[in-house]
């Protein structure tokens, strides 16, 4: 089905996808009184004395601010902030829907790194949790780690949201197939955010963070992961990697393969295309291991359609979308996320949330090969993900 | 009434006064598929090659971000951007309920006035307006001219909607009492955001802007007016004024008056009460003309209670709360303006367009001596000045 038309034409019927609106209707002098002047007064009398009282006497714990810089939307690129919006607007729906999380699209006008940094320093008091979104990599990175110091979560939705559904779904596509992802080479097509976000989380460290703790994994990690961006395979060595893929290559790619994506496929179990430009033909299949795994993720045009993956000989074929079997989705992700971290009043997201995130997608449902992930439109499991983000931290 | 104790009930069951929720339930996936991606896609392709489309597309044009540093908030003074969030909660309830606005409260940290600048042209791709609310004097004077290359509205309503209110009160006060603005002798207690506005407003020019041309006047400006701040009476020589006092000193105070308040109020018709520390007795208002109005504005506790000023020989008095007869409240302003603002998609907030408002407001009732102004709760008020302020663009 093409959604194209379909979803120009209600945009421009709608005109914004989300309204703000008052909980209780002001009708009468009395309610104007309480909710407005001079009533408001005590609440904020009470907030300056008592700051941390901000949690209990307005919405900062049920509100998300959704930033981004337009730098990298869905797979259009560097569109800038206006073009962002409808797909911001589009996750405020999401979250509201699912998570019953009060989300605001702020697309924003950065330069820099940190000016997106500064941006949300300067909006953090009337927010429970920030969700970035749609920010390129390396920025990404760098502004993540600057804003680790807020008094507030901030997750990443196209690196972590991205990575923890697939790992998920990679968890239970073995199932499906009887296989242990501990005997698997995995390669990734990509080293953006979602790609690299996804690696880090499959070989079980915190990121960049060699000091942080990680909790025992409720998976064995594959054998092997090799990333391949689009001057070929990352190996530490290689001498034009930026910092960030070259902390990357010294957790990947084991047996220190150089080449091209062809020579990452030679024995590869898995293959996860996570990058816009990537492709795959069904001799780059044929070419793998037998009966491998195919995630072709790129949005709207996956790295390979699935009758070609079938054809090269995959055993389980997953996408990014939603007309075919096994959609790999973020939206299974952060309305719960976020519902789970503002009703725990978390001040970050830690890996341990993550994996207790994809823990509880792969253990929500018996996977087959052509059901490898909870659906989207589910509520039961925006709300289990949730109760599993607070049990994480207790 | 107390309204505090019900406020801090209200408040704290309801966790927050507004909630953000999509215009269509998401329950299958064709609706998901239209709203969100794939079909979102299209949205974002159409206007990243035509950004102006954003306005037909997305919310833009129906959303207005209330931006405050927590610097001036109500009379409570600068008690930082988590203790405004209520307050700022209740103007979205109000945009929401009488303009039919998406209203965004946005508490800022903010250090200086350039922060709060650069903030808000960060924020504005989003946007179809900014309402700039409780910060204090002189900042908002220069964050207000830093902004105004802003290709959207910028509209400080602590200056100029209280002042286009306090303008329609005190026409029609003159009205009720059958006596003309032209003949009086006006002073003003207090040079912060409201008392500047209102002392530009009263004048007739677009405030510090020599040559900004402003259309003719529904009325007669007063014969004089004076400003008095903490120090004693603006003259535009006295040796400690700031550059914005000094502008105003030299369009008001035409005799030249030094002195205190009392040296102020020397045949003085109208007293407006517009500071927080302001106090007026009987004996004030007994050493005025005769007969003379009375705006103790202050909030929650006016400069004079109404009982006192009547004591003293006032003929009318207003003050800004609802308990008492002629509450005199910016939330008659704001939310129509806006609707009329981002209807006509307007760029700037001209001075004709704040005349036009006040003359609104004076001409949608036959004022008495106890109701001079129309009721906030009219949502026909909101209206018309949604109109008025389409009209004064054509």
């Amino acid at each position: 089905m093409d959604y194209s038309k379909k979803a120009l034409e209600l945009h421009r019927k709608l005109k914004g996808k989300i309204s703000v609106s008052s909980k209780i209707p002001v009708r009468t002098k009395d309610v104007l009184s309480t909710l407005y002047t001079p009533g408001v007064g005590a609440v904020s009398t009470r907030i300056a004395k008592r700051k941390d009282t901000v949690w209990k006497l307005t919405g900062k714990g049920n509100s998300v601010a959704i930033v981004t810089d337009g730098t990298a939307v869905l797979g259009l690129g560097n569109v800038g902030p206006e073009a962002a919006l409808p797909v911001m607007e589009g996750k405020a729906v999401l979250f509201s829907q699912f998570g019953n999380v009060n989300a605001y699209p702020l697309c924003i006008r950065a330069n820099t790194p940190d000016e997106v940094v500064q941006f949300v320093h300067t909006l953090a008091p009337s927010f429970g949790g920030i969700n970035l979104e749609d920010i390129a990599a390396p920025a990404c990175f760098e502004i993540e780690e600057s804003l680790q110091g807020l008094e507030i979560p901030v997750f990443h939705d196209d690196q972590d949201g991205a990575a923890i559904v697939v790992l998920a779904a990679l968890v239970n596509a073995t199932k499906a197939l009887g296989i242990h992802l501990r005997d698997l080479k995995v390669v990734i097509i990509g080293a953006g955010a979602a790609a690299s976000a996804t690696a880090w989380l499959l070989v079980g460290r915190e990121k960049w963070k060699p000091l942080q703790k990680v909790a025992p994994l409720f998976f064995e990690p594959p054998n092997d992961v090799i990333l391949v961006d689009s001057k070929g395979v990352i190996e530490e060595q290689r001498a034009d990697l930026t910092v960030w893929k070259r902390m990357l290559g010294s957790v990947t790619n084991k047996k220190r393969v150089r080449g091209t994506l062809d020579d990452a496929l030679k024995g590869a179990d898995v293959v996860i295309g996570l990058s816009t430009g990537g492709k795959l033909t069904p001799r780059h299949i044929s070419h793998m291991n037998k009966n491998p795994i195919v995630f072709a993720l790129s949005n709207p045009v996956p790295e390979i359609m699935p009758d070609d993956a079938k054809r090269g000989g995959a055993a389980l074929v997953a996408t990014g979308r939603s007309d075919f079997p096994n959609q790999i989705n973020n939206a299974l992700v952060f309305p719960g996320l976020f519902r789970g971290l503002l009703d725990s009043r978390a001040p970050h997201v830690t890996a341990d949330m993550k994996y207790a995130v994809a823990h509880t997608l792969t253990e929500y449902l018996t996977p087959t090969k052509t059901n490898i992930l909870p659906r989207v439109l589910d509520k039961r499991i925006h709300q289990k993900i949730a109760q599993a983000v607070e049990k994480s931290i207790k």
